[in-house]
């Protein structure tokens, strides 16, 4: 394949702006073909292309928006060693784990297909008339939901293909009934082309419109032009709390404030209950650091907060846990821009008065397991320095004083994406006010577990309160996420030849509905109005 | 009952800020106790008693909260004549009108109870584990929906009931979990205090904790405390645009942003079809009168802009709208300062080169229908003069040169609550077009009927794009709004005593669940499992 380095413009590819490389994510070694900054006219074009296919995209049927979707995911699954390959150079990602990362986001796109099969999210809701009420009669009233419009998605770094062109944000957007523009991230662009090809081949095998997908390449400033384009109503983002929180400036900004899912940010604290430390200290610390240097920390649930009550046992694991952080194979970064920040990251904690570094391994440009301990009272600091993530694999144990010191810190704690509980079941009565507290903090509570490793199912959260995220409403994993692009629609009184299918009477789509306030699949909704208009 | 003008804090009353005076929406008279500007510190203290409640309230069961919701509906039905006399003297609002809108209320309040106990808003998702996956075992998954914490909720001047203190956005709010602090509108606080004290006495009668409703008297000053306190975790309001969009720009600026749904602004277009024209025009200007007129036009839903295609039938409908706004009964507005706002509103149209006022009724400070007409031009004009809401009985007529000007308006038209198709069925087909275009604009659209009289059910929608709204994925009446107040929180692998009793495995309160990708109500989830454990 004859990588272009052009956009994706409602089917065409051009590029007319600065030059962009691709490089070897450990050489620096720069591709051979250059991309290109989206211009402004580029990005409004993008989204122009996308509102264009939007009504057609809206219209499909689940079982026609289900086959776009498994046809992706065929496409993506195709995809072979070659693109592996570039895949590699461009993240420093082994071949295994980008393998791995292959089949969850063809296994995401077919999760949605299900998801658009089983027809709920519609959530389908018939008020039928009641002519002879009293004082007033009630009119037909039926209500569905219809995707925003065009979504503007960032592509991440970590996750050239789960949480980028073909991720969950873009899956989620179609299922949805939404076109899409995405920014492709900077450090993988090749990778990038690579998926946007497999996408685009699937949706001229099912005949579907070229403007359903956009993809522009480009930095902050491309992205910025996106967000702010008229015709995006919607931005699905996943990155740095500086850059998602900017994305959301200029989103709500805008003349006609749009909304905006970004996942930013989560230090994902790990309670260590004194049950569990003296029963299995050592083997939680082996896992512990297995979770902080998997994917080389680069993962948005990375374990980077440990609390524990001060205890032999909980010396005893941290002993342990360094010793196996240490062990931990050196891994190269994403980049050396990922690399620069993580070395700052800890640089800055090390500079906190109370922050001491335990251990720190880097061995030529490959990074290793880091180990911090923080005093206690830097969990109640004004500036919450144990709550700013930092991005690789490190983790910040602190030693506490008693118990009440897991509901204090539960208590003001920032908002997460995970926090996890390590405990014996003979104890647990004792944590319900701390799981309480936790819930009203997190979008997932872990039980005995590590929170890297994101499920993709209908159960899964991946949000949180902010700055996890800026809308605790939402997940951007799991079937869930379709939740983020729809709004719902009434239709009062209208002829069943005007109604859209997901409202006729005699339920074409085969949808569950709430029908008069009962919940059912059964069409037609009565068989004696049918006789009437019979 | 004596009126106190005392803010609702935690169960207790107290009020120390500058005085502020209930007058006579007719006579500008100054009821005889002094209400007062809600303080930095008494909005706090309210945010934070509204906090220690939430545990209490989100740990309810469905039967519990249903409960105290039909317990507020039965004190809102038992506030008598003298209440309603208050409020009449507060609003200017008929008797008749207020008697009508007190039973909106409580039925609004059973709807909800009986939402909670259909249980479905809990969206219970659960993927049991599957330890025997390869190349990895998938986790137990549990996720399920909570209320996203203390909502501040803004009562609207127009709908002293049914918009207020124990209105739609607190119902929903409560039926979330989401405990309320309610600021009062300033232009019916004796009428908030009756209604305050109805919900502290079905709060009592249920033994719930007093903290989970809150109300403070005050101005925006006040408003602006309570968007920016800590505690408050969403905002509901129904208002003007200029103060909806204040709020929402005060909640975005927050060190952490919370959700706002602003119900603002919409000018609810009509469109007339020559076939409906030539078929019954009278009839159409008659009713149309009416619903311009209906509660002297202070409805969010009011028709301000009317469409038809030049042609002697639109003349004669014309003429006939004239007439019967001509003969609609003078009434008073909500107040002065309302009055003297639709004044201005109507100013700033008249000054507009191309608009021409028709027709103006004002009889000794009542108002009565006012028809203006305006040049098609202007329907495409940068600044949107037509599209800029009115808030009073007036309504905007705009001959067009052909039915290509409803494609070419609907195309460029802002977010409007509802748009109004007037049609006859046997030239539908040509108007798919049209309905494919506002459904992508508007909350609600309506075929041949009138978008005030907004019915209270499962399918309402009372939402739309910006400026209608400032999140168009919600609607601020119909079960639905309680989605506006609710995140998702998902459970790894926790242990049955631990889990909030919605995700239990015996399914105590017989939620409907999604259960491995399949609805169900079944509970034990698998008999296999349970004999394991027994």
């Amino acid at each position: 394949m004859t990588i272009l380095g052009l956009h994706y413009i409602g089917g065409k590819r051009l590029a007319a702006g600065t030059p962009l490389n691709s490089v070897d994510a450990v050489t620096g070694e720069r591709h051979p073909v250059s991309f290109h900054e989206a211009t402004d006219a580029e990005v409004a074009a993008a989204a122009l292309a996308a509102h264009r296919a939007f009504p057609a995209l809206r219209a499909t049927s689940p079982t026609e928006r289900a086959a776009l979707l498994k046809a992706i995911a065929d496409e993506i699954d195709a995809l072979d060693h070659v693109f592996i390959a570039a895949a590699s150079r461009e993240t420093a990602l082994p071949p295994a784990r980008l393998e791995g990362e292959r089949k969850r986001t063809s296994n995401q796109l077919r999760m949605f297909a299900a998801t658009v099969r089983r027809g709920d999210f519609f959530d389908v809701r018939i008020d039928r008339a009641q002519p002879g009420r009293k004082p007033l009669p009630r009119p037909d009233l039926r209500q569905f939901r219809v995707g925003v419009g065009p979504v503007a998605i960032f592509g991440a770094g970590n996750f050239p293909l789960a949480f980028s062109v073909a991720g969950g944000d873009t899956a989620s957007a179609l299922a949805a009934g939404c076109p899409v523009v995405v920014k492709a991230h900077p450090g993988h662009m090749v990778t990038s082309e690579y998926v946007a090809n497999a996408v685009e081949r699937a949706i001229a095998r099912c005949g579907a419109p070229a403007g359903i997908f956009n993809m522009v390449f480009g930095t902050s400033t491309a992205g910025a032009a996106l967000v702010r384009a008229p015709h995006i109503k919607a931005v699905g983002f996943t990155g740095s709390l500086a850059a998602g929180r900017a994305l959301f400036d200029m989103a709500r900004a805008r003349p006609d404030p749009i909304p905006v899912f970004a996942e930013m940010s989560s230090v994902n604290p790990v309670f260590l209950m004194p049950s569990a430390l003296s029963a299995r200290s050592a083997q939680i610390a082996r896992e512990l650091a297995a979770s902080v240097t998997f994917g080389c920390g680069q993962l948005c649930t990375n374990p980077g907060l440990v609390l524990g009550v001060r205890s032999p046992a909980f010396e005893a694991f941290v002993a342990e846990l360094g010793t196996a952080l240490a062990l931990a194979e050196a891994q190269p970064m994403l980049g050396a821009g990922i690399r620069d920040n993580f070395r700052r990251g800890l640089a800055r904690l090390s500079e906190v008065p109370g922050i001491e570094a335990l251990m720190s391994m880097e061995v030529e440009g490959r990074v290793s397991g880091h180990l911090l301990k923080a005093d206690r009272s830097l969990l109640f600091a004004q500036e919450r320095p144990l709550e700013e993530e930092v991005f690789g694999p490190s983790t910040v144990i602190v030693a506490l004083d008693s118990e009440d010191d897991f509901l204090a810190f539960a208590e003001r704690m920032r908002g997460q994406l995970t926090a996890t509980l390590m405990a014996d079941d003979s104890d647990l009565p004792q944590h319900a006010a701390l799981v309480e507290l936790l819930e009203g903090k997190v979008g997932r509570l872990l039980f005995n577990g590590y929170p890297t490793g994101v499920e993709v199912s209908d159960a899964m959260v991946h949000g949180g309160p902010y700055p996890a995220t800026t809308d605790v409403r939402g997940t951007s994993v799991g079937s869930a996420a379709i939740e983020r692009f729809l709004r719902p629609v009434c239709y009062q009184n209208y002829p069943d030849a005007l109604l859209p299918p997901a409202l006729r009477e005699r339920n074409p789509w085969n949808l569950p509905r709430l029908v008069d306030g009962v919940p059912t699949r059964d069409a037609p909704l009565d068989a004696r109005s049918l006789e009437a208009a019979a």
